[in-house]
Formats: C-alpha cells, structure tokens, sequence
C-alpha cells in the first residue's frame, strides 16, 4: 500500500520535529486530511510566516516583536539583576511565575563540546560586554541555565569569567528546588519560586 | 511578557492537533525558530497541498492518489473477502502484516450516538450496497473496527444488517488477539496476524 505522496510530505515533516515519532506523525496527517481546506491553509501561512516581525532583542537576544524587546523597555524592571537563561521559553517560564522583576539574557544555547558548542556559539561574549559595559547597572547575574550538566558546565564558565572581571559584580545561581535532570521550561510556578528564593553564592 | 502574535499563531494551530498540549505546541513553534526559512516554506507548502491529487477510492473509501485505490485496482488479491476498518490508517496496518491478500472497506468513522454519528453518517450505506450488488463476489466480511465501545456496536449492527439481507455473505470479527480498548493501527505485526487467523462467526 503506497501512501499519497502528498500526505508523505506532510508525514516526514511532523516526523523530523522534536518529540514526533514516526506513528504520531502519520497520524498528525491523517488527520489533517479530516480538517477544512481553510484551516490547512492558515496553519500552512502561519509556518510561513513565523519569523515575520519577530526579532531578537538587541539586548538580552530575547525574542520579541520589537528590537527592543518589552522586557528591556519596561520601566518598572530592576535593571541591577539579569537573570541568564538557556532559551527564550525559559524566560516564559519565570516570567510567569510573577517572582523576577529584574532583566534577562538568553544564551540560545549551551556550552556542549560533544556537539562543538563553545563558549562563543551562544551568547556569552554579548553577556561579558553588558557586565563590562560602562554604563552598566548590573550588580547581580543569576545563572538559570538548566540543572542538567551542560548547563551546570555553563554556568560554571560563567561564574569564573564575571570573576576574572573583578568588577565585583555578584554572581548567583538559580536554587536547586529544580530536580537535576529537569528542564526550567517545564517546572511548576512553586518550584521556580522557591528556587528563585533559594539561590546562593557560586 | 508577550510573546509574538506569529508565534502565538503556530502554537495554536500545533494545540489545535490531537495529542499535542499546550507546553508541546510551545516548544514545537520555538523550535521552529531555529530552522531555516526554507524548510519552514516546505513544511507549509506541504500542508497547503496535503489534499492535493488525494483521492477517497470509490469503492472501499480509502485514500490514496488515484480515483480507484491501488488495493481495488489490483489483480493478485482477493475479492471475496472484504476487511472493513474504521480508518485509512487501519488499512496501512493491515496490509503491512502482510498477512491480508483480500479487499477493504474504509468506513471513516465509528456509530456514536453520543457524538452523533449514526450508520449513515459514516459510509455503512455504501458497504451495504457493495455488498448487495449483483455483481458482488464478496463472500466474507471481516469486521476489524476497533475493540472499543463504539467499534464493537459498529461491527454488531454491520453484522446484523448483512444477517437481515439473507445473501449468505458470512461475517466474521476480527479476533481478540488485540487487547479491549486498543487501537488497531499502533497494533504491532504478530497481533494483527493472530487475530486475523482467529477471527469468529459473529
């Protein structure tokens, strides 16, 4: 039995996306094939359209729908504390928790040596220059990179070179009310609450 | 914090599938972000194009990329037993056991009064006809709708339709050699093949 080469198409898409195995996928599209033309064709200009008007902050490299994103623009933010984060639904995720006022920095990435990520293929240097900065009011880093060992390695990188800098900026890390293991995204408001709360000197 | 109205877009339209949640839907958008814009223009021609040269086959229902499917339009198999399944993916389990030389009948669908879907609203109508035509070789219908609740009382009314037509069309259900509750199509190649060899008068 030859599937439609069309509804192939659609298959291997869903399939090469993280977290869809082969079934979920064939049965993605089969379903799709139930679904009004009009709907496909909203969700198809919705993937085309994706990264329309959406920017990465010239500051923090948080996404957003301005060069500036909302965050950094806001006057009601304590711009003395940024907290770093590995990816932008990190940045979701403690936003929401409503416990974090101050400013971000998204380093869309780790630091990964089986996967040749070093310290320069993420965001690491544009974050050495906003501590460095001379206008700079940062007195506090809270690494919030994930509690997994890559992340722990990260922000490890992190802590010493701020401290290299001399510059007396404090460096914190986010309180282990995390799971090892686990990934910010996906932890709880109470969790993420009490490992703000919780974090101590690196 | 906001996040872009065109990524709001693709996460809805990522909720909106069966078995994707709202956190899935967020993080499959944001890892779209990633990938290049090409692959995005693809994806989204591919779903735009999805019911592009696929045909629902005039005789058993099933889709596939001609008028009349591959399995109808074949020589080597045989039409007197006629497999009748709820869905095209059923049809790609089936055939994939290998175990299945005969012909199917896609019904799209289960009886659910409480969805209201009665016989007519899924394509028992059609089936009753294949089978009262006079140039019908079918001798056996196999109901393989799934063991659920609604699968069950499918099979039992099909059964008791084609009894009523006194043509002498035996009907079998497909054995039990699949747990009650499952699905067909996540079925794996041996239960699918032990239960064809077990299947039962009705």
């Amino acid at each position: 039995m030859k599937t439609p080469k069309s509804i192939e198409k659609v298959i291997s898409h869903f399939e090469s996306l993280p977290g869809i195995g082969p079934k979920s996928a064939q049965r993605l599209a089969f379903y799709l094939l139930h679904v009004p033309q009009e709907y496909l064709e909203n969700f198809s200009d919705s993937l085309r359209t994706l990264k329309e008007n959406t920017f990465i902050c010239e500051t923090c490299f948080n996404i957003g729908d301005t060069q500036l994103c909302e965050i950094c623009r806001s006057d009601n933010r304590d711009r003395s504390v940024v907290c770093v984060v590995e990816d932008p639904l990190d940045v979701v995720a403690i936003t929401r928790s409503g416990k974090f006022d101050g400013l971000f920095h998204v380093l869309h990435g780790v630091i990964d040596p089986l996967n040749s990520m070093g310290p320069d293929d993420i965001y690491i240097p544009q974050l050495m220059k906003r501590v460095t900065n001379n206008e700079s009011e940062i007195a506090e880093l809270i690494l919030a990179t994930n509690p997994t060992m890559e992340g722990e390695a990260t922000a490890m990188y992190i802590a010493r070179e701020v401290e290299k800098m001399g510059n007396g900026v404090r460096v914190t890390r986010i309180g282990r009310g995390l799971p090892t293991g686990a990934d910010i995204e996906f932890a709880d408001e109470i969790t993420l609450e009490r490992a703000l709360e919780s974090r101590r000197e690196y």
